[in-house]
């Protein structure tokens, strides 16, 4: 059973992270989880906050000499602002997010954001602040998400599973269609897309907006490639993959759509032009991975990778629509807490003016958490060893099934 | 806490569910669930097992005198085929699916669908034949959920929340979108459209389909209304309404996209023109709930009544694309399950040409399970009135809050 | 992951269970599971009931041709008193228990009875009418468990688990304490004790408290044997085996202490005389099973086969205490609920002297449940032969890591 | 939902620990939870550690200006052990449990410790030196749950709830028994006992074991007041507070044996002497909360506050059987995991002789956590005055559904 839990506020002391389920045995350290964190804070059109925040994640628990014990995996990332920043009021964060009794509280936010989780949350929390809900409810938390799935992304990586996200549109400029991204590419792009000429398209279409005052949103798609036939489930609802890789990527922030493989378009196409045509043996070429360790394969991938709640062994494609940011320069008209009354410009602080690129990093720590679980799952296991084991005779025991 | 568990394949005895965390005293019964199940069934498009199967919802324990008690629901929907009719090779149900070792257990099924469980199920289950797989993934299960669902709806209709689901598209014909389907249409509609000359291209659709040997998906929405703002939360990932809502409905047979709202096209729009503008109170008109009871008000709905996880106030709006059906009269090409060669027809077995309509109400009955769960864990209550009192109080500290 | 669900009344139609996560490929029949539902029912002090009810479990679901198939498993048991008795006061049950309205409802039960859900349930889901909570809260629902740890042990017999619960005491009266108990001398008793001389003495106290019109109470200890070791965990507070295992237990009705191995007595005794030495391999004597299967034995077994949360390999060995029944012929002394006044007898209604030799059945049943979980937990697997293969991998691998 | 994780080794960094789902709007700081980290770490036969170490616990979110946010409460507790301290070899803490790889990492422990989570814990995760598990099966873990069982305590509160925990034994010295404890004198008792001269010779029985290099163990009793009639469900067995009350404590280190109420003894004893007679309204004294708040009320409590798993509104009385500790000064003979050989001692580690008394502390912690959870579960609310509010109507709705 892998689970884990965040907390932490945006611009308090700093984010804590528990991951546990990770088997005994598994190589992990700073640097790895670093690597996901750095490429967390790039892309073009984050705000300024990434230039002082540089995220170091300080790993405090369940791993000793470079290895996981088995224990839970418990992570600090501290937020650099809380110690020398201050707020948009000029109220030093130390006193603006203190725990205790602060003597200068900084003043409360009561402009609330149209597309924030300000308004239903101070209803449902009763605040008058909503600086109380929104230090959660910020993007920042995704930093926790991100050393979480840095650890479920290592631990895949045992098992030759890869993961990568990158970026299909931006602000109503999409990247040409394409089953291989080349993802040396993403890496290296301002926007994490895979396609030079679209990338500069994006970066003007952010330029222009931040000179607008506005924000912008766009669409990530995540891959992620050597999965074994048959993690998930058909056999109850909250057991498919579908059902968890779904939650797991809506739940990121300004998600509203999420889409597997040919996604809503296929819903206009009849079945004979959809489903996923087995290749016979007779036509697998000499880059199948041996006779039977897959025993089966499509000449296309329309599902995704995922029929019936389950993986094919084809590569999982998940795409997620990012609304644009609800934090804009030019706030929306909205109401006073207080008394309900018309305010011009709702509340603003310091944001980015899309941070597209930063969720297809995201993206990958959800889908790599939902992978790990399943695996998990399916194979048990609480030494890597065992787990790769119990994978390796899944495998093989194709053949014993399919030979006569 | 409210969980529900379904059990039951396509052709065997029965389906089985048991609904657990209903609070007492609330009234329900037969004729209530049969409405729904009935819903269900109807539809152009729709196969000759539809002629056969009156689905009755059976009773069996947590009601008395036609009051909820408080203890778990369980519901039984015989499956009529299995007494009487035989299976697509001719053997009879009661034999091909017996429960017991038979003497005529029927011919297995080998040529694997693509697009259906089939194939990573008999992989996963180490299965030689893939009725063993494809009798529980099979659509019929949704009869469960449905009923599930019913009673879900019922509770919330104790808070004046009602749930509605409509049909948008089915094979490419799409209806005019419209904020306020006519629910009435919707209910009259033999594809659950709120349009009346869509409704009719869509069976002409539907009908070409079936000359064709092929099969139809679409989309589908689901509105709910009169919910309190602040079911769900912001605090963690797996709390947000929007991942258990995106979790519920892809986990429908056949659904690869899920969106809220706007959904996938407000990713090619400024946040300028997508986050919804709160309405101060000296414009609110008298269709108003009183000045405080709800709070606020948008003018647009765009983010389909969800911020940062949690219900605005404002109508739910939840949209699934439904990939056409797996099993195709003119079966697509695929492989023998026995040696891996070729087969020019996956099986077929008498089935839809569309069950799009079908989908809109149980996309309203995940939609209905959700919400009873949220609406129980954040008012409690273990009778009705003890809830309906929880929401009530709650409703009016709105007021309390925000005057002076 | 496994799990299940019970529903079902006392004195309604019957009662479901929906058991989920059984891999495919398990033999599993209603012969197998009949065993277990007579042994529940047997036992001197039971009261008439056992002697109308026949437990038949209808297996429904989950099971085709004598295997499971992986999907979820559903049982009826239906009450044959619901069909043809009449309650205490003559209404028939059909009208008494009926789900929808009944014009002969039967007289509302309001002396409360000390010691049952009764009073509790009446104010938590306010009743007013005790049958509400006493229907659900009745030791009935007991059936349903033994037939879901019925399946626990069909599955845990795979693996050479054996589980295996008897009497230690019944009103006073205390087996001699033993290492060893003999099953078959166990399922022999009529109030399965495993000591000849004590069931005779067992039999007198009940015989006893019939005469006097009271009710007895005793212990039950349940031995599971073959298991390897390593299942639950020390790393959290509730994956530990200890946590789930205790639970369990003291969720059977009437339940009110549970203790592993030297018990509640190790309290008073210094860590010298209560920790289980470990057996060096030189002392292994020709019984062992192999060098290296089970790598570390003990000359005693004080810690109950627990160590850390985790099981050591010797047998686990648990103990429940067993409050005497609440309804008794002569009732105590109550409060009526409608106006909190003086009652000299709370209800009575037909019931059993004692039920601790069925406890010892329902103990069985609940700890096969615990183990079937946390073996599934470590070895996963979705075809029994995979679950199997993986814990055969795991016992030869103590050898691999222990030479040199 | 309430939840919390822990993580940390003894001799590592520190522990963490994740509280959720407590309500916005609860005064919480770090003096409060001060109090109950220094109870944990007194009591006579505490070992040298408790001495350097004074645990402070760190808030780092969740918390603002001295009140909850409705936010994850994150808490550290370092280990000032791990910058100064040297282990049992010599090696400084910072090197042997270094998250990085470390040029001396210290020897490796292989003298397993019978009664430890040692030997199961090596095979199950597969390790060469025992420390990897003993470091997190250690009840330094306890420190994180006395602080989240806190911040329970602090929420239970502002209900009126108490919680205390007291020492009954240790070592076979047996406080008399007394229904009403004086906490005051439990709070100034080096062992945490109500009888001053039992703890005089509970101090004896300590100091006695120390001088043979031995431990002891004990029992621990926690009392709660001020519950609501109707905490917990007789609905599914995992409902019952009897359920997660049991496997709550039963998760504390060396706990072997739980028990409510009368425990262990009733189960020898008749119906008609155990079960709590409910006393008429006539007879409630001045001292009763007015007529209708609390509406019923026993002369005895053998149940222990718990009937049908749910609480009767009179006092809940939960013990534990603690076992001595496994850490011996003269350890026992054990095997060395390198060979499986005789050694004449099992390693020994600075310990306590006992820790009963910490032990009371502890469970209060558990009992309040499983508390917490209960309220929110029947009563919800998002800010502490709503969840007040819904106790409190439905305290009063007692009164209306029992007057005419």
């Amino acid at each position: 059973m892998f689970r884990f839990l965040t907390a932490g506020e945006s611009h308090g002391p700093g984010l804590t992270v528990i991951v546990e389920g990770i088997p005994a045995g598994l190589n992990l350290n700073k640097e790895y989880l670093s690597r996901d964190m750095a490429r967390r804070m790039q892309g073009h059109g984050r705000g300024g906050r990434m230039k002082i925040e540089t995220d170091e994640p300080i790993i405090r628990s369940g791993v000793r000499h470079g290895l996981t014990m088995g224990s839970p995996i418990s992570i600090l990332i501290d937020n650099r602002d809380f110690a020398n920043g201050n707020g948009p009021d000029g109220t030093p964060w130390q006193q603006a997010m203190s725990i205790g009794p602060s003597e200068n509280p900084g003043a409360p936010i009561t402009h609330l954001r149209p597309g924030h989780a300000d308004t239903p949350g101070v209803v449902k929390y009763l605040q008058d602040d909503a600086r109380n809900i929104l230090e959660r409810s910020s993007a920042r938390e995704s930093a926790a998400r991100v050393a979480a799935g840095s650890i479920a992304k290592r631990f895949l990586e045992e098992f030759q599973i890869e993961i990568h996200g990158h970026v299909q549109a931006i602000g109503g400029v999409h990247a040409p269609s394409s089953n291989k991204p080349d993802w040396n590419t993403v890496e290296t792009s301002v926007v994490r897309c895979a396609d030079g000429e679209t990338s500069a398209r994006m970066v003007e279409a952010i330029d222009k907006a931040r000179d607008d005052g506005d924000s912008l949103g766009g669409i990530v798609e995540v891959v992620a490639t050597g999965l074994p036939i048959g993690l998930g489930s058909h056999i109850q609802w909250d057991r498919k993959l579908t059902t968890k890789l779904a939650g797991a990527v809506m739940s990121m922030n300004a998600v509203k759509g999420v889409e597997f493989g040919a996604g809503f378009p296929q819903a206009d196409l009849p079945g004979s032009s959809v489903h996923d045509v087995i290749k016979p043996v007779s036509e697998w070429g000499s880059e199948s991975k041996g006779p039977w360790e897959q025993p089966y394969q499509r000449n296309t991938n329309n599902s995704g990778g995922l029929e019936g709640g389950m993986t094919t062994g084809e590569p999982l494609v998940v795409r997620a629509a990012v609304k644009p940011i609800a934090t804009i320069i030019n706030g929306l008209p909205t109401v006073d807490l207080r008394d309900g009354q018309f305010v011009d410009r709702a509340h603003f602080e310091r944001s980015d003016i899309t941070f597209v690129p930063t969720c297809s990093v995201i993206a990958e720590a959800m889908v790599a958490i939902v992978l790990a679980e399943a695996m998990l799952e399916k194979f048990g296991g609480d030494h890597i060893s065992e787990t790769k084991r119990n994978l390796q005779t899944y495998r093989s025991s194709y053949a014993n099934t399919r030979l006569p």
